[in-house]
Order: structure tokens, then C-alpha cells, then sequence
């Protein structure tokens, strides 16, 4: 079975069926999607993928918060599924590949293993969770985190969208895919894996066709009101300025040298700024800022957050201005499983591809998986490290790559 | 004539009603002013002091652009008034002091001269000049551009309001203040002298109550926009970013350092500064921001330009950024007449008040006059430094000595 293969073609073909259904068309050819968590567009991607699910002949079911997983069974009646997937719901200026790749090359998987008439005894299953994104439902990964148990279901149901405020259940209900299964499942896969963009440089920039992801950087959210004293641009001498953009500027440039000195995996990004007038002629009165502070490893990442706590301390001292934060995200680092990794590694190299073990920047629900099962996850190449963007792609080759090593890590796990 | 003093509690009384045309009123019981040049409340505001100036038997003019002029005979029919002044039109959020108190202080002066029956070879004019503060219409200080000959009528009448589109022409006529008499005028001041709040905290942050005023600022205003590569916070490395968000804070921080190590007058600031798409997990793809350079010497603030310039260039060579610079305001520093800054400052050592030489770091009235005239400014100590703030306040204790003041210089020149 080493010579077993996905068809790129059918795939593709997929890829570009559901990349239609709230197409984005932009100025320079570039074609993105908009489908938000239960908008009619999210219903519209849904109803196509169940109609392949039930083509391919899968049991399908659908759970409480609208996770739809569909299960190719196995020989062994006893036996827990393997399970593959993501998601298909995408952010307004979404890509055709975030998410919508690990789905579809799971049912492509599926499709192979039928054309060559190989069953396994665990059962094979591929899942899309709702909600992943969280660009209308806060938090992101809703539906995978419902669905090991992380999060109550009223209260899912109860959380309410940033864009109109509907609450999550009716629209479950409104575009029907409120479904009968209990969720949080009854009992937990054999073990899980997702293949998915990079969604960053990183791949290319190396030259690197498959990354064998690790395990999910920890992250930090922080948001900083900085309070001083509006005043003249003019009539201010330096040493009488308490400016509070001059202190957003020197924690921006503060957090970068820490993340370069700390080097390995950490990150550091002031993604926000906002000054209060905003005005040229004016030292501001207020900066809004946030600062994202990512770590692989925990005490690292705690490391990180004490540096940048002293330097907001120093800055708010010598220019006397008044710092107050709020967190506004903060999780931990997900390790996955060390045997799932390396299967990830040895199926990739078996294939002849390039390897780069890395952690994944982005949240996934592989990460919610990890805390029910054996997890890991397949990075393919981001052209540009593009993502979240409609220009995001990744060429038809690197994803066929990336589909023969999902199709032989769920074929080893399910055959065992 | 040295124990002439003005009445106080008439200045105040003038400042309190004209401050009630166009009142703002704070949640903390501030007492702010919101009348742009040329709608119904400057209307309103010009009518008062009118009414004020024919009260006291003024000759008034006014002039094509708007300008208001009030005139005291002198005895000499050959004499050149000495004239003083500044301008009644506010910002949005402005005080009631800025600008009012010239105007209603040389009326003040003039009031006290009647009532001591005291007359000059000179005559003394007052005047208010339209549109020195460019809330409205741009460029600022258009009224006594004008005047000075430094922008043509026509094409002053045909500049457009920022907020509405409307010609300035057409808005003088409707308020009924397009005068018959030309601009610029016929014949300079024989010299001119300017009472106006500091602004600026440095006469509190001392302890001085008048600012002998030497000059104005040189100002260099330039708009930077930072194009880098957006990118997702948690997947690119801190090597592979090009980050202009980091560029804007990394300048920001750098001009503070120039503006520190060259000390003196130089100041520098970032008022403005906007990322894109600006949220908490992306690194921007774009930063827009501005930079405003101050010196009283023109070879310094060049100096100053450059080490901008090459700061720029330094970071986005090292980032990988394109940086575009557009220059929004560029003028020279003006320099005052010695002998009229020497007479500012004796007047107030003779009134027993502590002085202290320094430029000025707005704008007035003041430097388009000084084109034409002798001229120089007396300052006042504004409560925190504040201006263009409805919390803008002078204490009647420094408004009685810089019209005490304002009242001896004029009086010498007036005298001559």
C-alpha cells in the first residue's frame, strides 16, 4: 500500500467547488472566500460537503452544536475511529484553503481508500467543527472545544455573534444544522490528525515541503490604555511631555528586542495602536494598544510576559504616564503526541518530501483533539506566508504532498 | 505715566461675555468656545466686539478678507498707528482666552487711555485678524497672511472650508464682514505687539508670569506612510517580518532621541500615527504617521531634518519597509525686532513682574505682521499648559499683568 495515492485532480476540483460558494473576487485575480460561521453562506458549504459525505456513502452525524463528522466504518466493530478534519467556515477576507483543505482531503483520503477497495479495522472518520474561526462567534474554535468537553453547550448555544448579536443556537436552528447528537461525544477517537496551511513563511522561506507540526504555541493577549497629558507640539519641551504615544512606540520597539533576544520559538506584535486626538499638531492624551506574546513552552512564555510587565513598568515611571492592562487571551502551549508526530515525519519522508518539525503559530482544533486523543497536525507551504487574506494560496503539488501524508498517517493508525 | 494700570474686572467681564458665544461647557464644570471662523457663532462673536469698538468711539475698518480694525486717532497726522491684536475665531474644542485676549486687551488699553484722558502722537489700532487658527479653512493665520501681502485676495476668498466645502468668500458675504477696505493694506503698522496665553507649560513649570517672546518656530510637518507585509502574529518568525508598525514606533522613539540629544528649542513629536487593518494578532501591512519638527533656528531644525531623514532610511533598509514622506507645512523660524522684544521686557521689569525670553512654539498673528513691522509678543502663563482644550485657563492675576504690559509697550511705541 506504499504506493497508494491521493488524485490532486478530484481534490482540486473540490477545493475550487467549495472556494465558490461566498467567493470573493479581487482586483488582481485574486479569489477569496467569505463564509462566516452560520451565515446562509456557512449553510450553503455545509450542504455541499454533506451531499459528498453521503456520496461517498459515510454515516454522517450531526451534534448538538452543528459539528458534522462522517464515519466510514471499520472491520473491527469494537474498534475507535481515526479521525481527520477542520473546518470550513472562514473569516470575511478568507482564503480557499484555511480549513477547507484539511475537510475535503480527508474525504479524498476516504475516496482513495474505496477506489482501491482497502478497508481497515478502525473506522475512518472526518469531521468539520463549527465555528473555528471566531470572526462572528467568540471564542474561536467553539465547536471542537464543545466537543472534548471544554466548554458547556448551553453556554455555547448561549454566546451571542460581535456582527448582529443573534445567539449561536437559533442560528444553528435557522440554517438546520442543530443536531440530534449529545456533544461533548460519548467516548473519544483513537487518535487525530488534521492537515492544514502553514499559514505563515516559514515553509517557503525554507524551502521545505511538509512541516510536522509539534504542538500549538502558547499565547498572551494583552491590551494597554496608556494615559498622559495631551498638550501642544509646539510649546512642550521634551521634558515637561508625558506622551503616551512616545510610550506605546518604545513598548512596540521594547517587545521586539525581547523576542529577539529571547530567540527559539518566541513572538512579539503590537497589531493595534491608536492615538487620542490623532492629530499632528497635538502630543497625544491617550494610546490604545495591544501586545501578542507567543511561546512554545510555557515558562518561556512567562518569562516573556515578566519582561514586558518591568518595561511598561519603566516607561510609565520615566515619562509619568498611567499603564492600565487587561488580558485579553491567554492559553497555554499544547505539546502533541510524541508517537503521532513522528508518524507524521515518517509518512512525509516515506513520500520522499522535505520535513521541518514546528510549532504551529495559529489555533487549531487539532489543539482541542490533543486533550481526547493522540494528535498531530501537516503544514503545507503558504505562498507569501499569506492567510486570512484572499490572495492566500498554496500550489496544487504542496497540497497533494500534504494529502499523501495525511492518507498514510490515517491508514497506518487506523490499520494498528 | 508709569502707575497706569488697566481695570481688570472690565477685561475679565469682556472675556466672560464674549466666551458666551459659542459656549462649550465640560462634564467638570469647564467653560470652553466653539467658533470656527466665519459661521453664525464667529458671526456673533465679531458683532460683540464690534459693538465694543464703536462704543469707545473707535474708526473701524474692515477689509476684504475680514479683517477688523479698530483705530484711535493720534495727534500726528503723519504718524503710523501702532497697532495690536490677534483673533476671535476658536477651534473646535477651544478655550477663551486664545486669541480673545489680544483682541479685548487692546481695547482694554485703549479703554484706560480715554479714561485717563491720556492721548499719543500715534494712533492705536486693534485689530482681529480672520481665521488665525485654520480649523476651518486652511492655511492658518490666513487672515493676517493677507494682510501682509503674503497670499493674494483672490485666491484666499476662494479657499473651501474643511468641514462643509464652503468658499470663504461667499462665507464672508453671507456673515455680512466682506469689507470694502482692500488687503492687504496700503501701508504697514508703525509697529505691533501681541498679548496671547503661553500655551505651553514652560511660564507655570517656572514660575514666570510673562513671557518676553523672541520669535516663532521654525515647523516642519511631514506625513510618512509605511508599507510592509501583513502577516499572521503567531506564524512569522521575528526574522522574517517586515513590520511597519514596528517602523512608526521605531521612529517615534528615534526623533525623541534627536530632539533630547540636540536639546535647546528643538522639539519633536508624533501626533498621528494609524496601522491597517490594526488588530491584535496581525502584523500591519501599513502605517501611516506624522512627524513634527521644531527649532527657533533654521540651520538646526534642517539638521534635525536630516537625521530624520536618515533615520528613516536606516529602518527601512533594515526592515525591508518602503517608506513614502509627503511634507504637509514647512516654514522658517521668524525672529523678532530686538528693540521691541527689549521694550516687551522692560515694560514688564518695570511693572515688578519676573520675565523669561523664549520663542514661541505656535503659530500667530504675530510672525505674518513681523513681515511688514517691528514686533513682538508678551506671554501669559497658561493653567498645565493647556490650549485647544475647554480646560484652557489664565489666571486674572496674569491677564491683569500681560495687559499691563501690552498697555506700557504700546503706550511707549504709541509715544514715539
Amino acid at each position: 500500500m506504499d504506493g497508494l495515492r491521493i488524485d490532486i485532480d478530484r481534490l482540486w476540483g473540490r477545493l475550487e467547488a467549495l472556494g465558490e460558494i461566498g467567493a470573493v473576487h479581487g482586483a488582481n485575480g485574486e479569489r477569496g472566500c467569505a463564509r462566516l460561521a452560520l451565515t446562509d453562506a456557512d449553510r450553503d458549504g455545509r450542504d455541499l460537503v454533506l451531499s459528498w459525505m453521503r456520496d461517498l456513502g459515510l454515516q454522517v452525524s450531526i451534534d448538538a452544536v452543528g459539528n458534522v463528522i462522517a464515519t466510514r466504518p471499520g472491520t473491527d466493530p469494537n474498534a475507535a475511529a481515526v479521525m481527520t478534519g477542520s473546518h470550513i467556515d472562514t473569516v470575511r477576507t478568507g482564503g480557499r484553503f484555511d480549513g477547507n483543505l484539511g475537510v475535503l482531503a480527508g474525504l479524498e483520503v476516504i475516496e482513495t481508500l474505496e477506489q482501491h477497495g482497502i478497508s481497515t479495522p478502525h473506522p475512518i472518520s472526518v469531521a468539520f467543527f463549527t465555528d473555528e474561526e471566531g470572526a462572528r462567534f467568540q471564542p474561536d474554535m467553539l465547536g471542537s472545544l464543545v466537543y472534548v468537553g471544554g466548554m458547556a453547550i448551553e453556554d455555547a448555544l448561549d454566546v451571542r455573534a460581535a456582527d448582529d448579536g443573534a445567539r449561536l443556537g437559533e442560528e444553528l436552528q435557522r440554517i438546520g444544522y442543530a443536531g440530534p447528537v449529545p456533544c461533548p461525544a460519548a467516548s473519544a477517537p483513537h487518535a487525530y490528525v488534521e492537515l492544514h496551511i502553514e499559514q505563515g513563511p516559514v515553509l517557503e522561506d525554507e524551502g521545505i515541503t511538509i512541516g510536522v507540526v509539534t504542538g500549538v504555541q502558547g499565547i498572551s493577549w494583552t491590551e494597554l490604555t496608556i494615559a498622559g497629558q495631551s498638550a501642544h507640539a509646539g510649546t512642550t519641551p521634551m521634558r515637561l511631555r508625558r506622551d503616551p504615544g512616545y510610550v506605546a512606540a518604545a513598548i512596540n520597539t521594547g517587545i521586539r528586542a525581547i523576542a529577539v533576544e529571547m530567540g527559539g520559538t518566541q513572538v512579539a506584535t503590537v497589531g493595534r495602536c491608536e492615538l487620542t486626538p490623532n492629530l499632528v499638531n497635538v502630543v497625544p492624551s491617550t494610546a490604545v494598544m495591544t501586545v501578542d506574546l507567543r511561546n512554545t513552552d510555557e515558562a518561556l512564555l512567562r518569562d516573556a510576559e515578566a519582561r514586558f510587565r518591568v518595561l511598561c513598568d519603566e516607561l510609565a515611571a520615566s515619562e509619568g504616564v498611567i499603564i492600565t492592562a487587561r488580558t485579553l487571551a491567554r492559553f497555554e502551549p499544547v505539546e502533541f503526541d510524541t508517537a503521532m508526530v513522528d508518524r507524521v515525519e515518517a509518512a512525509a519522508a516515506a513520500l520522499g518530501h522535505s520535513t521541518l518539525r514546528m510549532p504551529s503559530g495559529a489555533g487549531h482544533d487539532a489543539q482541542m483533539l490533543a486533550r481526547i486523543c493522540p494528535t498531530s497536525m501537516v503544514f503545507v507551504p503558504s505562498v507569501d506566508g499569506l492567510s486570512h487574506n484572499i490572495a492566500e494560496y498554496t500550489a496544487p503539488v504542496d497540497i497533494a504532498a500534504g494529502a499523501n501524508v495525511l492518507l498514510h498517517v490515517l491508514l497506518g493508525a487506523a490499520l494498528r
